[in-house]
């Protein structure tokens, strides 16, 4: 099997996996609208090629919240990415740093954050729910800043957890030799520990803008809102004091319906006013892509499906190939 | 067969019932093209979700005609609904009634209007033609005061019965063991009872405005026009004090080539001006289908053949199916 | 097989004749774009319908160049049609009488023009064709005037024959048995008789609009323009004192990729501004089309097509047939 | 098998040719989204034909760069031409010569451009590509200018070579049996003579508007720039003083997410206010292609893929058969 695009590894993935587990990376909410939208709208816009210019030296790096990265592709949080390799996001932590580019660790990974921020020696950021409980969203952030994430990624389109009718038909559960490492240290909570951090009892739906005031009260580090869509919803960002917004539709994951986010983020880069820095995730596959995010305003992308397949791909050879997968997007977008 | 979604009910009945049957349920007119534009059309309506709302209690109440229910989807009429179960619009009230929302008998029901009408508490609507006979027409409005139907749906898009190439290849006739219970009453009718008035004999195509003035004077029931596409029509339904208009196109059983009724709800919705309550039916799927219809000015959606997917679902336990199917509509929308 | 819609009739007439004769008649040029692009250009036009009208009466006569057809549809001129059945046209004539609507003989027809219009009580009009032979049209002017026959149609969109690449394939040529019977008249081109009038040394392309002035000075008939495509024809057309118009596109077997007719009515139609009778022939398959049609202002459309597959449908009663598909469309149309 | 229409020629070459080769002549960039819109973008471009206008002499002659060929169809500059057979450059210009028309020769032919002009009494140019060895360049422009080429066509837009997914995945190499003819001259690159300038090695990616002017002091002959895609450049075309500009993504080849080119001809055509003459070339397959480009503001189109396919049919017969394939193309045009 030749590897030739991220397509290939895709396939492969999907092969190679198990069925449940495939599906649980892969699917998208209800029928898979936003999902699939978010591919297609980059097909439907048309680059304009300037001709004759000198592009023998192309310098990527960029800065992402003052911190320098060697090219604008970044690494979205994903959940407990063990599935698809031994100590998932460790691998993916040691790839994002060899790359020189940014990782969003997620809440809900399967190595806990000391063991991600210890193999990175660059830029590490934090993905946060926050819980019904308080005190374990307060823990987390104070944990966070102390082991030396950079910033703070607050989501905040799972007001409810996205209906993925694949997971449902599969009665999908985190695999019993997982744990969700960084609710370990919540003693009481021991025997919830596993899978009940996924059910909608967990995440509370009543949070609002002035929970973001909140977490800002409890640490310094750059907040970034995950998850904005609407250029009314990046004025209040803008206004409540965060650093940056993720142009994010959760790959499809949570509410279906709503536009491709390559198709919304000029709204929202018009109405930050440069203000904050704006990323964009979400169907992100060549170059070109990354391309068209930056042309319509994005300072960075991330991406967070290749990066599985990537890990997949000959899972005892994880590093090395989860690297791979990241060259060969720098590649694309050369 | 695990059910997630509505899809899936919909594949079990097309498994399940005959298929004569199936094709009566699920057919439309011609080449079906504005049946399918129902579905086709809510997937091309963008949702703008704003995010950091408390939404932590979610209050689907709504009001139709004055009386309350619990959300904001009723049943809409099916003809010949013990095709699916026995006792088939006695099940669906029954349904309704728990649910707390309003069903919509049908005259074409296989249970006569008493029967449905004694297991409902709550919100019963009664669905009319106008016959060539007036005293067929006008002996159902008496009746259906006097058992406390709460509103007279009268369906204004059937001057000729729609041609559903299906039932025509099909030769479908009502199964032998079912009547059309409301026509019982007229003995000199008996012998063409069954059959006869689904033919273009039976209903009158010269129906006009001023029959809605004739249907006035006999009730003092709220009056609603189901079949209503253009705004100029709702302006005249206005101008004829009407108290409600269904959007509809009879789900693509009539005339074919017509626009996808979420399509038209919003020169509808305007035309009006809050003068009466505009509904909608027509290709309601999913939670975000009914927001999507709200949105856009419906106060309340209607739905028809997922009903009768709910009934033919283990259909020797049609209650609790049909109640399983309300709620998975309510879930959904939640 | 039950014959429900149009389509049946088609599926059946691609089953029943030799392959190289269906073809023939369903055949387009080149990529066959506006062939198939006069069938779904209606399918984007949507119906508005207004309810509650009495439509208990629905008179469907209407006049074409003076003289009353029962209902809006015509039968356009088609080429060679005794390959459907015997004796074709004069089967096509028999029916156009019965239904008491215009048949348009083609000069390629397979039976004499005395023949068919002797079976004619009613409107036939004569499809014509200017040779570079002058007195060949002049002759067939003469006889057309002389049996009875109501108007002359002057197709204009044939300068080159369309590349047709079935019959390319096929080395389509008229069968042995038949003969162009509208050209035994002329002796001296006895010897090359069948196949050579299909040839493009006999059309003439260098005909112009001062033809049209000729051919005015022979005959005191309407004469009609068929194949034209934009609006500054039209206004040329109306310029040179011509009685009609039929919007056509030659079923998309003359030049591919023009629009189709119904797309390019309206400016035609507007262009006119009355003075001329607008017709239309191309991809009208259901009673909606023709409704679609007239709304766009034409005043009669044309079938071609779908005459022929009438003709096949058991061509051993091919009178018979030809008229239920008649009365069909006139149904459909109700 | 008939050979009807230029889709004939395209299956035939794909079921002759060795995969691999089929793979590097009919493939584009990463997706091929760039290389199919070329042909979709004519489909959406209607025809408004006029009618009655004397058609019977059609001169199809035009002149380019001042030099008068048959018809508006000249010849792209195809790479590694004898893959289809042998002497695959030679044949195509005797073709060219044969049909009075324009061949522009490639940089990577397999005949020397002296074997290639030999042949060609007519308009023969040749195709440049800048190479990070200047003096390559330079010595291929001496020898261009004294064999008798007409003009020189720069290409612009192989900053870095498009990735072609099948070629990478069948690790295509120019067959041990073939030579790039026009570096055999250039002693000491003998060892790396064959694959080698396919590679981004040798190409120079730092190409600028200046190093146009250096070409302009090289030579007399007209500089064309092959693979302009917006107005902008165009204009800066203008300003550099050359003599012509072909619109072409290089048939979806190199950049892929860029325009039809048809679809940006219009833009430039307008940019350049006739002050130099426009050429397109991207997915022309019929004469009403030709007819649309000439309609948009081209001079002439040229046409790559399709020649491969001429030389491929019956390989041994080339001569003959590739002039049947532009014998062909006329003929469609007229």
């Amino acid at each position: 099997m030749s590897m030739i695009c991220l397509d290939d590894f895709e396939a492969y993935t999907e092969c190679f996996l198990p069925s449940a587990v495939w599906d649980f990376y892969a699917g998208g909410a209800d029928d898979c609208e936003s999902r699939d939208r978010n591919l297609l709208a980059f097909k439907r816009i048309r680059l304009r090629p300037r001709v004759l210019r000198d592009v023998s030296a192309v310098d990527m790096r960029t800065t992402i919240q003052g911190t320098e990265i060697s090219f604008p592709v970044g690494i979205a949080p994903t959940g407990i990415s063990s599935m698809a390799c031994p100590d998932g996001e460790v691998c993916i932590a040691k790839a994002a740093d060899a790359m020189k580019t940014c990782y969003i660790a997620s809440t809900y990974a399967t190595c806990s954050l000391e063991d991600i921020v210890a193999v990175s020696s660059g830029c590490c950021w934090f993905q946060l729910y926050v819980f019904k409980r308080r005190e374990v969203t307060e823990r987390l952030v104070q944990r966070v800043k102390s082991l030396g994430y950079k910033a703070l990624v607050v989501t905040v389109d799972v007001p409810y957890i996205g209906k993925r009718r694949k997971d449902m038909l599969n009665d999908f559960k985190i695999p019993a030799h997982l744990k969700l490492k960084n609710f370990e240290i919540f003693k009481k909570d021991k025997d919830r520990n596993d899978n009940l951090p996924l059910c909608n009892d967990v995440l509370d739906p009543a949070v609002t803008w002035s929970d973001i005031q909140w977490l800002r009260s409890l640490t310094d580090l750059p907040i970034i809102l995950k998850g904005i869509l609407t250029k009314e919803d990046a004025e209040l960002a803008v206004r409540h004091g965060v650093q940056g917004i993720i142009v994010s539709n959760h790959g499809g994951r949570q509410l279906d319906g709503v536009s491709a986010t390559i198709e919304v983020l000029p709204e929202i880069v018009e109405a930050v006013r440069s203000c904050v820095e704006v990323y964009v995730d979400g169907g992100i596959r060549r170059g070109t892509d990354v391309l068209k995010a930056l042309a319509l305003g994005a300072k960075c992308v991330f991406i967070g499906r290749p990066v599985i397949w990537g890990l997949t791909y000959k899972e005892n050879k994880c590093l090395e190939y989860s690297l791979s997968t990241l060259q060969m997007i720098g590649k694309f977008y050369g």
